[in-house]
């Protein structure tokens, strides 16, 4: 049970899933510390900086990974739980890159219309006081200049491990290997279940948000660098079909595809089948109760996939700890990890 | 400023938004106690009842009204104000209607699979202890019979007016005009904000549930009986596109249309117009900011269109109150109806 | 058999399918020669004519009709037969509406992009030589006027009854009842077969167009007006599920719906269906043949539903004449109407 | 200006557009000759065969080459001429694999429902006369057995590069590289435009289709080994977004995403920036041509993207060869190809 601290160097970083080799070899139960860099590579510092400019699609999303999981096979379950995000910087970025994001045309629902114009916004991040500011861009006649301070709620945009039939995939797609699903729901305290696909797993962790709303409206959230903790686990076969997640409210699973639905149907029959196996119902009796007490929150709108959460409060149900109450004790051991 | 109570015979009811007349007309200011039947037209009783023996497509989700608003024109913004609902039964019920729901095949995604079975759940509800009983139908071999009791959360699936267009819409359809839209946010406490299409308005509610998840996954919730004491206000002009809801904590916009990705973006730039309105600031900002704050719970993936709402924590930002602090008002007076 | 000719005055032109009352009453047998107004009202005439200046969208695709014919029950088949279509006018027009067409976003895919430019093309049409002149409206730099000759292929963008269930739908909108369909195939030659929904049928006819490509990609075609003649006939009962065509070449099915998956997918199981009914063969034997003979033009991708046609070459198949060999029977007798 | 055959050995097969090493190192002008295993790696050979215990997921859709085009660079145009396409068995299979196919539920559309059956048809193919025998396998109470013969109609399914970005997709995937489109039109005669993406373009064929409908309704076509005789061209830069194709009446663009119009979309604006590019005129102005004159077959809804054909006939348009005519130059040189 090592405890392990990598900061990629510029040249260690990864744009895909699958594909490249591991940076690192870790046992199940280690602790990891990882720094990684936002979805920019850290080149939009300036309000006046434009994507167009200073982005090249080739270096998007950097990853920090990915580590070989000693013992992994396809078919097991790899766990990880995080323990902490702190933001890595006192400041952060948003910007609207040119057909990309959910409330324009893209190169997917490609039209023929002007993209939105470039704008860069840099977040000013109070680390003691727990905010980052917001700063209007764009002048309104005869108002006063409009600034807020949001509360910070750290979590990680992409979270995956190597795809299944030799695929790999860019650091920006979501799928079920997990990846870029940009839900807050990825924040400190969760438990992550996801599919095994390759011998070690091989998963990498980063695109770290200070904080986004749910869809990620323009595409990018409070994108900043970010001090991650993560416990690392491993449940010998159980893969399910889609990641699921664990906090100590809810069991999630996320769907991920096109259109939004199926995204949304994915989660959904993921989750009849999770409540299916814990309380030993039939599927339609699973259906008919996820139907009353589903929270279903949109995750992303505008990566490669479309990406959907469906929670269960746990408190309504009869307490069947998943996966072997697994989660309960992963809290318990992050407790005593500082 | 009348205390209008209704409680409709079965030819008063209505299955369409649009259409017909309206069984009464009403001021702004009145306070409306309405009961209204549940969406099979209360004929699922048991849970031997098989919805291709009882239902009748022609006669699901009757509505109590329409109203017709004095003073309403088209370019106005009806305004109801739900001050309280009561399940009006001890009971409710929910079924597997074949080819609808969300997580099967439909009339519209239409394939060549079989129906999934028929089935019904009768809930038993005690209203003093305010839970609704679920009990599994379909025994798993080696398990024990399952039940659990769900917090009863009472809401209206359905608030609408007449469309615009000289449209006429079933009671299950969801857009613009409001009507179906299926979301959990719509409870006690809650200002609705409608467009008038139509002098009068002609607005009607109906499809109680006593609980519903987000998404209503199988197309049915806890379905009963349901009185409804409303508060009707008129705000002359400012109709919005789609509509807009308030509650102490959020504002709220509703998108309804397939694929589920443009009900989201409906929503998401009704919204951005919004806090575009409220805080003087460009859509540009609006849409950064949006992308930072918005929560984004589905609403239904069921219904002839599919619903999802967006959200925004009015404490976020600074307070300016919408509507000219209407819901404000209207919460105070509610405080004064029984 | 009556010889019927119809050419509406401005008051008499319709914008909804149901929901108004029929112009004439008709019966199985008739001939029908009647006159349709182009989707504009007429009024686009010049290439500076701007649509956010000139139309009302409550006043667009006025329909010739409805028709009433006699003897028609729901649950009947309303048979349709389209002998000539002509031309009515020696020029058409075509624009693009703000937020409205295939390659934009519009009020359902609702972006923040400002919608693109309004532009006209008035078509000279030379009816002896069966040609509409295209000819460019934004010059290019460096480069000569662009025009081209184009042939005239006249079809009905819009042909439809009375909706099911008591709903009022607009000329706009394709569904299971027919209505603005918008594909060529519906051109001289053709029977269509549709469902009867309410007493009388009530259908209507109108959306002339000189000539259109499948998607009818920027949402409007060379819009003219049409002397259209048509038979009608009746089939007592078989009322298929969605609307079926037939011409000399080929079985069709159109099917309406979002996303533009679901309009594909319910017009190919009404073939799996029909094929099944003509040729006794079971459903997933039908499934297999369709995969390797369907073809599948778009027909549109800009109305308020999607619409794709599923064709089968007649040819292909035994012979076996559809609904009692009606098509061929109307073929001979529109052969003896001028 | 070799020519070239190769026709694999197993462990030459690859089930990938790019991670994998080239086959074999090829000259700009090379014929090649080219055998191809069918998409089932050959197991499908009885009718009672089922493909849950046949097929390996791993092993699907097995692509001949990838084959380095000397010269090739990123930013060019990698063209291939398809001179002939022969069934290279007397026999074909198609089959319903679980959960797979345009009207079922799938991995995707994820729903509850049971899968169809599994039913397995071998098609006898009589080379000399052109046709394939399809056969019903499931009797139909009180009728005779049905069988009917279809034209051969050879196609191939899957064309394509490496992907940009370092993705590796399988070869059950359509994008913007190509792969597998599941088009008719990629047939004899037909010219291939593809974006060069990495050095060499590393490009595979493969999935022979002896005939295919329109959407590829099942998944599956009438699928055989097929020999392949190509020629390959480069042109240096000019790559265009999305694959375009060429024969001699039409020019076409194929775009595959989800959901379906998306996949319209892509091919509607890259032929929108075609016919800009051979006849000079504003985008707009091409928007409005097309919209006149598109053609618009569904190639598949089956795959991992849906695909989506726009065509053009070229005689409505005045003459100016696309890409320096070379479509015309390969049409003569592969007249001297046996």
């Amino acid at each position: 049970m090592a405890d392990i601290e990598f900061r990629p160097t510029a040249s260690d970083y990864v744009f895909t899933f699958g594909g490249v080799a591991p940076v690192r070899k870790v046992e199940p139960g280690d602790v990891l510390r990882l720094w990684s860099e936002d979805a920019f590579g850290g080149v939009l510092q300036r309000a006046t900086d434009r994507p167009t400019e200073l982005l090249d699609t080739r270096y998007l999303n950097p990853q920090t990974g990915p580590f070989y999981v000693e013992g992994a096979e396809p078919g097991d379950t790899l766990v990880l739980h995080i323990v902490d995000l702190t933001p890595a910087r006192d400041w952060a970025a948003s910007t609207t890159i040119p057909f990309f994001g959910g409330l324009t045309s893209t190169d997917r629902t490609r039209l023929l219309q002007e993209p939105l114009p470039e704008l860069t916004w840099i977040y000013q991040v109070d680390r003691t006081r727990n905010v980052a500011l917001f700063e209007a861009q764009r002048p309104v006649a005869g108002r006063e200049p409009f600034s807020v301070e949001l509360p910070l709620e750290p979590m990680l945009g992409t979270v995956g491990v190597a795809p299944p039939l030799r695929e790999v995939r860019t650091s920006l797609t979501p799928d079920n290997f997990g990846g870029n699903m940009d839900t807050p729901e990825m924040r400190a305290g969760v438990t992550v279940y996801l599919p095994v696909n390759v011998p070690g797993a091989l998963f990498s962790i980063g695109d770290g948000h200070y904080r986004q709303g749910e869809g990620e409206s323009c595409g990018t959230a409070i994108e900043g660098a970010m001090d991650s903790t993560l416990i690392v686990e491993l449940i010998k076969g159980r893969a399910p079909a889609w990641p699921r997640l664990e906090n100590d409210e809810f069991i999630m699973t996320v769907g991920s595809s096109r259109p939004l639905e199926d995204a949304w149907r994915i989660g959904q029959v993921e989750m009849v089948h999770w409540l299916g196996e814990l309380h030993g119902i039939d599927h339609l009796d699973a259906y008919q109760l996820l139907t009353q007490i589903s929270l279903t929150p949109i995750a992303n709108v505008v990566d490669a996939n479309y990406s959907a959460v469906t929670k269960v409060r746990k408190s309504l149900l009869p307490e069947v700890p998943a996966y072997d109450a697994i989660h309960r004790d992963l809290r318990a051991r992050a407790a005593g990890v500082r």
